[in-house]
């Protein structure tokens, strides 16, 4: 397979990044329209920074099959919305407790807690509504059942579920498979999602719908294991969130049971496992290389 | 119309609520399903109590268009699952701060804040799921309106945009119409919209479906009204919910407003008008016509 030349790679993530943000703009109510303060918190939560790892993932996954981009937009916005929700509940007091988020207060310390919980509530509900709202297949069967996959990755045996697994953790000795079943559900189930989402948007047959849930399955695990070892080394203030704070709350990470090394050469090894399972899809599967490739080596 | 007999809406209303159980619980993940705690708060939040009253109206208004029991058991099941959740979320510390809610502990004081924030989070993400894992009508794009329909009665232009106004509302001096704006948001939007449902999933014309749509909105304020008047005249034992706590937060109500004796002839004028709008219906909306009747006189 070519590999994308890093120019033609960052144009493409920027372009993404710049519709997405369009996209979530139009989508999310006016700050003009009441409750203003609330829609006004909604925005603030959500707009505005982000790498947008997931709308990313959503794009490349649905080029592969032809997916019209206006629908991909919406999907992209819908994955946005659900990640978004589930920061602005994690840093609250009862939760995490932590007061930056993308280098701005996180948004419980911008408003207040009330606020906060409403916000994640009301952006949870908007992404079920946008992806239920437009078409984003020709075949609405099949949309009803994406939808069921954004609320099975997403719900008690999804990320939630994962945020509970995190919880119950902290203080706690896990094993690396404990470790695994708590980020596959925390992490990796949204990010397999929004692959999975991308692609049945489009015509893929099931050999290449498999190969792509096998990527996204490595690429959801291997984003956590890099987090792992950007939370260990990075000061705050290039990491745009407070660094080392895993640690800090005694939660297990990769780092914790294996070390730096060993964590990076795994995930070094589960980064060739990705891009093995794209290299039958040939050219088409550019993107999807490259953000595996990205995730491992971004700069923050 | 014929109203029907105390004893036969006595007997339908039990049969309701107990397949809405049975419904319920099996939507609901086992406790044996990890991550355990979660899905066993989750079931605390929602099993074994509870009037209902959104269920009914889903099957009361099913039966109109002849809508098939198991499709509006779905239905009963996602609008009350968003009930719920906000039931969890709202008496959290950060919103209304309550302890006690259908005669047992709240959810954050049997468990912890954490699990409560999740459970109401993972509970709202479960009715997306159960609108559109199965089939509730014919036509998979009228599903696709209905789930829109859930998310725009439950999101920030409905019920949690109405929990915003609330909360900005708490000390603040509010007329008739600004009160009546905040009610129709956080508790009318979820009971108009569990009529419409219950009647999409069954074959309604756009008169009928018109005239259950003022009936919906003028019952999900009645429901307000009464609300207000049991809160102030009611005690805790009987209430099963910590009661007079809208006068301890300084909230305005409609008896706050209106007076007690006011707010009674208002809610009487608002059910004649609401029976009204069925009159045409004829015995078909039999059921409809006794829950506004209960919803003034429930006895708790």
């Amino acid at each position: 397979m070519t590999a994308l030349s890093p120019q033609d790679f960052a144009a493409w993530m920027g372009a993404i990044q710049q519709r997405t943000e369009a996209a979530l703009a139009g989508v999310l109510p006016e700050p003009t329209i009441a409750p203003e303060r609330l829609h006004e918190a909604m925005r603030y939560a959500v707009l505005g920074g982000g790498k947008r790892v997931r709308p990313l993932l959503v794009h490349a996954a649905g080029a592969i099959g032809g997916a019209q981009p206006e629908r991909l937009d919406r999907i992209a916005c819908a994955v946005e919305l659900i990640h978004a929700y589930s920061l602005v509940h994690d840093d609250m007091p009862c939760m995490d407790d932590d007061v930056l988020r993308r280098g701005k207060p996180t948004v419980h310390v911008e408003y207040d807690d009330a606020t906060a919980l409403l916000v994640g509530d009301a952006l949870q509900t908007l992404a079920f509504q946008v992806l239920a709202s437009a078409p984003v297949t020709d075949m609405p069967t099949r949309q009803l059942g994406m939808i069921g996959l954004l609320a099975m990755a997403s719900g008690s045996r999804g990320m939630a579920g994962g945020q509970a697994i995190d919880l119950a953790a902290v203080g706690r000795q896990l094993d690396l498979r404990e470790l695994e079943f708590m980020h596959i559900h925390k992490t990796g189930a949204l990010i397999r999602c929004s692959v999975l989402l991308g692609a049945q948007a489009g015509t893929v047959d099931g050999e290449t719908l498999e190969r792509l849930d096998r990527y996204a399955k490595l690429t959801g695990l291997l984003f956590q294991v890099v987090d792992d070892i950007l939370d260990a080394e990075a000061d705050t203030a290039t990491l745009g969130k407070t660094a080392g704070k895993d640690a800090d709350h005694d939660k297990p990470t990769y780092v914790s049971l294996l070390g730096v090394a060993d964590a990076r050469r795994l995930a070094q090894d589960m980064l060739a496992e990705a891009l093995a399972a794209l290299e039958p899809l040939g050219a088409r599967a550019g993107h999807l290389a490259a953000l595996a490739n990205y995730i491992v080596h971004r700069p923050f």
